[in-house]
């Protein structure tokens, strides 16, 4: 074989590389970093090229291309959501993604984000929690108890200082698992059998379920003054989990409104119910949480400014390690016009 | 480490395996079992999920995400389109693809795509020539001699029995590569100054030139009766490279229209300048060429429909060889709710 050249070379980060990275960092500080990391890129929100992900929808679930661009990098991730995979032992959720050069097109990193989306998206719940909840929060409730949420967990302790959870899954194994993953981090976990016993004396109410279909999983009469509430699990058509009545009393938050509108809790609204954008909030050109008995909600559905985020962080902290390895993707001929010849070389009993 | 599990690895093709590939099986029988693999998927357009591809612009080139489903089958591409990276010794287009299952979602294929882009380009060139080309044709002529232009000969003489290219390129050392990589190729090849020179006695003029503004490679008065035009350099707004006259006497066919009226040469016309799709001449539902004397033009851009055949091709073709690498790309946990448990088994001194 012809050695590629090194224009030729992406690293690429597989889970094993990135669950080494993260024990090497360390989930807490990881959680931390990335967070600052996704309020620094909401900040210079502006800059960047928006357009809602492409989704191809089936009976079953849906396939999602989430491009978006700073001017200096491009990323992109690949994500898939089907609810009933988890039945035939597989994820509900995987991912990959990319970052390339703009100036040139060329990649720069391929990376797993099954794990990094998981670790995002707790990320950018707490940065956003650190925002609108309500100051001196202690306690979360956690509705649905599957793969997100230990890191949503540990992600409000290490970003808000939450110190008690309380876990409610209609599964209650999937609620014994995450008690079980989260003995030794320090947090106070307390198994619930209904959501209303969940919320009791919680700040913070994340709601993370995953079934593709409408569901009401907290209804009006069991949120209070003051909550603020982080809804994770909407996240496509025909997806909710909150009655309208509670988005109502509201005060909403959204990442990009224009997705947010098909996939989130707001499209149970009108479309011109008003919205805040949480970059906005970042920047201090709107205003978050107006007093203590306020409702806030972020209506999170994901967007793909944060998956780039996360993949400028990888691309950062891979550097110096033996977290990634070289992949030979791209065709690299000495002559740049002469893909063909490159090919030609390469035939068996051609000497390299 | 963990050992991942099946589920986890996707088979992934590097450009050495592509390479390896294409020389196992030969490029001419690559190009006409591909060739028959798009036909295939023309012939069953309708049933294809279609987008204009994500395209993401920056005043040096742009870089694409493709995606189509057949409903059982996700694919799409990542590419990027920088005229100007020739200069610094790199490729003007670069590319990578994948397949994925719609039923659950996970990827089957992760391939190389720069080779395999030249090789679809010119099986599809080659495939639309067959139904739209003059019968008889013997002799082409190749305007532009970059990195597409051997695969289109080889792709022209193994599908529609040309024996002859006539090559012209701005840059006679473009020329002499393309005439020295085709020797032994059994084409009989004539390397010319000029694109007048070029196109003398050609049934077929294939037009791929890189330049990403507007050109006028060929011009009104260059063009006889009876000929087939393949233009395959312009391919996104503000690049084309025939003179609006000659569009105006051909007979247009094109991919998809809502792309190609945005990328290719009949940018250049009204918005409703009549034009027919290329699976309709396929299936039998609209008329190919017309008669000896009519100028045909397949406007081609490319469309993701192709690539997708290419990734089906690759995925079938790598079966039971040893062109491909399993890539630990997705996270695999025993319990599919138990990311987070996967990941602290992981930790540094765990056993696996």
């Amino acid at each position: 074989m012809q050695t590629p050249s090194d224009k030729a070379l992406v690293p690429f980060v597989s889970v094993d590389h990135m669950m080494g990275l993260v024990h090497h960092i360390g989930l807490p500080r990881v959680l931390t970093e990335l967070a600052t990391c996704i309020e620094d890129d909401f900040r210079r929100w502006p800059h960047f090229d928006k357009t809602p992900r492409v989704a191809s929808h089936s009976d079953v679930g849906v396939i999602e291309l989430m491009p978006t661009s700073d001017g200096d990098l491009y990323g992109f991730k690949y994500v898939n959501g089907h609810p009933g995979n988890m039945r035939t032992g597989l994820q509900t959720v995987t991912a990959f993604g990319m970052l390339a050069r703009v100036d040139n097109g060329y990649p720069v990193l391929l990376s797993e984000m099954t794990l990094l989306t998981a670790i995002r998206t707790a990320a950018t719940s707490a940065m956003a929690a650190r925002h609108l909840a309500p100051a001196g929060a202690t306690t979360m409730a956690m509705i649905g108890n599957g793969a997100q949420s230990e890191f949503q967990c540990l992600a409000m302790q290490a970003i808000c200082g939450i110190s008690h959870v309380r876990l409610y899954d209609i599964d209650p194994a999937a609620t014994a698992k995450a008690k079980r993953n989260l003995a030794g981090s320090g947090l106070q976990v307390t198994a619930c059998t209904t959501p209303q016993e969940a919320i009791l004396g919680a700040q913070i109410i994340t709601t993370c379920t995953a079934d593709k279909q409408y569901a009401t999983i907290l209804t009006d009469n069991m949120v209070g003054a003051g909550v603020h509430i982080n809804a994770i699990g909407g996240d496509c058509p025909g997806k909710t989990e909150l009655h309208p009545d509670i988005l109502r009393r509201s005060a909403i938050f959204v990442e990009y409104p224009e997705q947010t509108r098909i996939e989130g809790e707001i499209q149970q609204l009108a479309p011109d119910h008003p919205v805040t954008e949480l970059w906005q909030v970042i920047t201090g050109q709107a205003q978050g949480r107006r007093d203590a008995r306020q409702i806030t909600l972020f209506d999170s559905v994901g967007f793909a400014i944060e998956d780039f985020s996360a993949l400028r962080y990888i691309r950062d902290r891979i550097k110096g390690t033996a977290f990634f390895q070289p992949l030979d993707l791209l065709a690299d001929p000495d002559d740049p016009r002469d893909l063909f010849g490159m090919l030609m070389r390469a035939a068996p009993g051609k000497a390299a």
